[in-house]
């Protein structure tokens, strides 16, 4: 399992609720790739959405998006993080 | 206040001793903006850098991690999260 950091870019317009079920959609499917969407964050002005996954492979976390209906620009593992 | 996510793009080959420098070098200097950077992930690979902070604005955050050194690629507000 790795870290993931995934983009989307042409969300403009997103809403807090559209956000919301956007995450929870890739939630109910999650577990059938062993993938767990931690958080993500939008800009609504740019259609910019990053999210923040656990996950056995890029793959994975594309492919729980393609069914939740929203497949990703770019997936980036993110080994490194600092806080 | 409000949340920003940055992203550097060049920072290919990035150590996670040079990540935890690169952080620490805008903790150290970024109460003069009133800015606090929560979390940052890195790909080596492909060189991005993700940075989460919370901000008066992009242009504070821009300028300390410009006086640190490391000017952000892009700089997007993400009033909206979910977890």
């Amino acid at each position: 399992m790795a870290k993931y950091m995934d983009v989307h870019h042409s969300m403009k317009g997103i809403t807090e609720e559209q956000l919301r079920e956007a995450h929870n959609a890739d939630l109910a499917i999650e577990k059938d790739e062993q993938v767990h969407f931690e958080m993500a964050w939008a800009d609504p002005e740019s259609g910019r959405v990053y999210c923040l996954s656990d996950a056995p492979s890029a793959e994975a976390v594309q492919r729980i998006h393609e069914r939740a209906g929203h497949k990703a620009d770019e997936i980036h593992p993110v080994p490194l993080m600092v806080q």
